[in-house]
């Protein structure tokens, strides 16, 4: 459904780059168009608490065919979303997870990064949906 | 307990003209008297998110015995039921979800409405339910 | 992805119209290729656990791409997936899920039916797959 | 702790090829020793609900310091572990989870594979292992 093995696989290895070139720790998921886990890569010593983020990140961001950050600009005290983060199992709300299109500008799945400030997360999943994208 | 099969997919037949009508792309739950998922559907390409959420509108109105959006406008912080969405598994408390009233005003169930903005959850949601309250 | 709501509706109706035919109340749930669920009915005063039964059937039955029962008979004491019920939030393996195919033999989704013995359940399923697979 | 990525990836890659060989669909995951995920791949058209089993049997294989399937022959009815899925947010029990050892035999992680029957599983965990133990 969507993204596949080899394209996810493309998005990790660019955002790891990326991870790697900014000196940051990350952890790394990709989810297809089903919003199902795809590729994930964990950096040594990167948060063990971002590991469930980044899952989250990627989910939240298919769900709802948008980079997280926005939907957590509506979820705030006295936003239309308020506490949206109850459904689905839990969301991440702040910025990391960002829709992955293709060339035709279908959304394909999503990034989701997590393990710096909220500035690195989104840097570097953003290094990830162009090497799909590009 | 309270609305029947036939009343509910009354309602979830009325509430999927409204979307048509609109232009959006919903998911439409309704509950019955005892907060069990009744009828359901999930229109083509409606947001994966947005399954779970309308679902939890439905239960979140039927439990409170009130529109989410009221309930919401108490989980504020600083509000009465402040985070409130912590309970019975997760609430969903902006607008989309509406209890359902029979002609002699009992409650006899509850819908829930999730795929676009809140006003338009709400406005479907309300189509479903004058289908039943008439 | 896979089976869109006019197929799904038509499913569910195909089933619900052999449950009144055979006498017995159920829950009937149809999901998608992603496992999502689509459309639902459950008949008035259908067992209450059912609900959540007839939805972990289809779910189980488009996870594996078998019939519910197939995966029982294999998660037997001694059996090669013994308590694989374990995973995926809890899967139901008795009778009752079925996969749906489209005429080209693709899988497209699955049904889930609960509420009476699981020869009952399967035979209102396979009622309901009939309807697109036709 | 344990594994380190770059270890994980050539687990993952190994086993992906042993996999390629077979002409199965495989889910892949590794974890380290603290039973965190490091890497995951999902081949495409793998099982969808193989994604969580191949997750839980990796962090089983390494939570108890063997294979899968040794924990599942005492899982059994009568068994000394009687129904242990039940811990740890269920557990996988049946072969395709191995721990992975570094050259001095110190336990660094485990792999979990899921996709295709349990020989099938397992063979592919351990041609996984081998890319490390070799």
């Amino acid at each position: 459904m969507g993204i596949n093995l080899q394209q996810a696989q493309a998005v990790v290895h660019a955002a790891h780059q990326k991870a790697l070139d900014m000196g940051v720790k990350m952890n790394i998921a990709v989810v297809d168009a089903g919003a199902n886990l795809t590729a994930f890569i964990r950096m040594d010593d990167a948060w063990l608490g971002s590991l469930d983020i980044s899952i989250k990140k990627a989910k939240t961001a298919r769900f709802f065919d948008m980079p997280t950050g926005v939907i957590g600009s509506l979820s705030q005290p006295g936003g239309s979303l308020y506490n949206i983060e109850h459904s689905n199992g839990g969301l991440i709300t702040f910025p990391g997870g960002i829709p992955i299109k293709d060339e035709s500008g279908t959304i394909i799945g999503a990034i989701g990064v997590s393990g710096s400030t909220v500035e690195d997360d989104h840097a570097v999943a953003e290094a990830g949906v162009q090497a799909v994208q590009g």
